[in-house]
């Protein structure tokens, strides 16, 4: 008998039908004997359903409030949910953040959790019910509701898990489980079936958007096994854990879509003081003794302008292709010969753990992430890793 | 300056504008240097959209999930006040029935009010601010979430008055106050100035909407004044108190429409004991050894034949017009004198406390009321009580 928290997002829960479907699913492990706690989002839309109304009120709202308001999307899953488990014969009982209680510090809207109560929660598993928890929500110590901002179930999944020592904490998704690049990018892409801590944080820091970074950590400093499992198939999804990943060349080649590279007229220390300053995590680099680059997502371009005094001037749409895995700072030489076959400009290139990330032209994305997930991830699984980097 | 709580149903929190209509209320009380509570209910059709969820999930959804369920629904409404007011540059703080805390026994879906706790409410009243509360739940001393049924939001804002030591309750709805009947009856019906709790009580028992019993009967075991006043428009509305209502014959004249005439084929005692057991509050009397007459509401129909073993058979469409005030009982002569002057039959009459009951076919209802408003209510003005009781 393990002790499971399974958690489901929005999509998963995103109608009743779905809702009777997780009750089927969560189910089945309780009848392998586990004992389960489901953590559950608010269904699919709800959340921006409430914030639409929010903004209908106020552009800005009370930051307090909105917590209030949000955290209502998962109170009405976890009531459905138990209800559905319930009528299939199953003890199930729902409970809100202060009812387990989840404590968190008091930043509105992008909270963090400092502890989770397991007392109400081991009593309930004793007594064999399958307790559902309210996701991405929280009190602070002054009892307001507090929510950890977008994606926060996740967050709220590997905490309790970790509160309860639980056996593992899964993640169920629309995909099942961790690819080497995204599927949606690159046919050729596969899932993995394990995959370390260390690699799934570069992964998810540089446009995986399988799990959630913030979680990623959470479970990795709190030692939690997680797996991500597909929420409509069977099957045994990827682990991520502190084994070692597969000894390829690269684990996996994340992408991120959907960026401009922007110069700022402004030396490049007093530029990088600014973005810290507004609070943002953007790549940027000196171009000229007065000049800077910053990449931002596009979303954040009005944001960007907003927050900088100095003149600014878009370069070109770009994406940040990244290798990923132990080894992949020892790649540079052949990446660059890699993206020299194929006739691509690099416009910069950083390190960083476990990470070897080149910024190039939006335009070369799709020919780019083809031909690095073929360089170093399959063709390098006929080869093990020594062999590899010996060859390239 | 005053300390006020003030409550306003679905309706008048139906859509964003009439929440913000709503703060533009509430904010006027308070710059009249007042301190304010307001009590909400869930947005117009917001509660039946959560139950059609609920009934999608099982047909007779878990009672404390159903709770966890609703409760949500003024959750909504508290955060969207509350941040019309900020806005408006006034600190309000919203709280759900844990932050307040309202203490209820663990009838789920039908709790009853134990305790409200003052002392949060009290300290950011004192801190200035207006607080805005959920009506309609509270918490069991389980923790767990309750509701206190339909309408409940009312007795919310009593008890919290009561705990306070409010100096009114005002209850803000789509009409401006209490009639002399229902006023789409009756075109000459008449808003009261002042009703004595009793009276209320009657006519909240008898057909009158306008309040819910619940509320009226605590507000006057916990002597709370309680004013009834429009979302809409200005004025002074009608005070529920313990002063002696108006000197007419009848304050006013209550309607129960859409009821059945069924009669039983079993003994009074029988059916009577039957009913009690059901629940059921009907009104029912003997017509033979071995027959009752019971008056139901349609819609409880298949309810009663469910619940009773014995034969039924539907005599009428009937309905119930009550005379209320506190020397109705002298009027009974002049009651029947009056209807037989319109031909009308009276299938039963009872006296119930300040309250005189005839039991109609349904298709003289409108001739009745009109009558008996007539007689009993407006000429009955122009004489003083003691000439109008001397004269019928």
């Amino acid at each position: 008998m393990a002790l499971l928290v399974q958690k489901f997002g929005g999509t998963s829960v995103g109608d009743i039908e779905r809702i009777e479907a997780v009750a089927e699913r969560v189910i089945k492990a309780r009848q392998q004997g586990h004992q389960v706690v489901v953590v559950v989002s608010a269904m699919a839309g709800e959340t921006n359903r409430l914030l639409g109304l929010a903004k209908q009120v106020d552009d800005v709202p009370n930051q307090r409030e909105l917590d209030v308001l949000l955290s209502t999307g998962e109170q009405v899953t976890i009531a459905l949910l138990a209800m559905a488990l319930n009528k299939r014969g199953f003890r199930a009982t729902s409970m809100t953040a202060d009812q387990v209680t989840i404590r968190t510090d008091n930043a509105f809207n992008n909270a963090s959790i400092i502890q989770v109560d397991t007392e109400n929660l081991t009593s309930l598993l004793n007594a064999g019910h399958i307790v559902v928890v309210a996701g991405f929500q929280g009190r602070d110590s002054g009892n307001n509701i507090t929510t950890l901002g977008r994606g926060g179930s996740d967050t709220t999944a590997v905490a309790i898990a970790s509160a309860l020592g639980a056996d593992e904490c899964q993640i169920f998704t629309d995909v099942d489980g961790v690819y080497t690049t995204d599927p949606r990018l690159v046919t050729a892409a596969r899932r993995l079936s394990t995959i370390h801590f260390d690699d799934m944080t570069a992964m998810a820091r540089f446009g995986a958007k399988v799990l959630q970074l913030q979680s990623v950590e959470y479970a990795q400093s709190h030692q939690v096994p997680l797996r991500v499992l597909s929420s409509f198939e069977d099957g045994d999804g990827t682990l991520v854990d502190f084994s070692v990943s597969q000894p390829c060349a690269a684990v996996g080649v994340a992408v991120m879509s959907q960026q401009l590279l922007v110069r700022v007229a402004a030396p490049f220390n007093e530029v990088a003081e600014r973005l810290t300053l507004l609070g943002f995590e953007a790549w940027c680099y000196a171009e000229e003794s007065d000049a800077t680059l910053v990449v931002v997502a596009n979303d954040d371009l009005a944001r960007l302008k907003w927050g900088l005094s100095s003149p600014t001037v878009t370069v070109a749409g770009v994406s940040t292709l990244s290798l990923v895995g132990e080894h992949v700072h020892q790649l540079q030489g052949s990446l660059h010969a890699a993206l020299a076959e194929c006739g691509l400009t690099i416009y910069q290139q950083k390190q960083s753990a476990r990470c070897l990330s080149i910024l190039i032209d939006s335009a070369d994305q799709q020919l780019a992430v083809d031909h690095l997930h073929k360089t170093f991830v399959v063709d390098a699984e006929s080869l093990d890793n020594q062999t590899f980097l010996a060859v390239s």
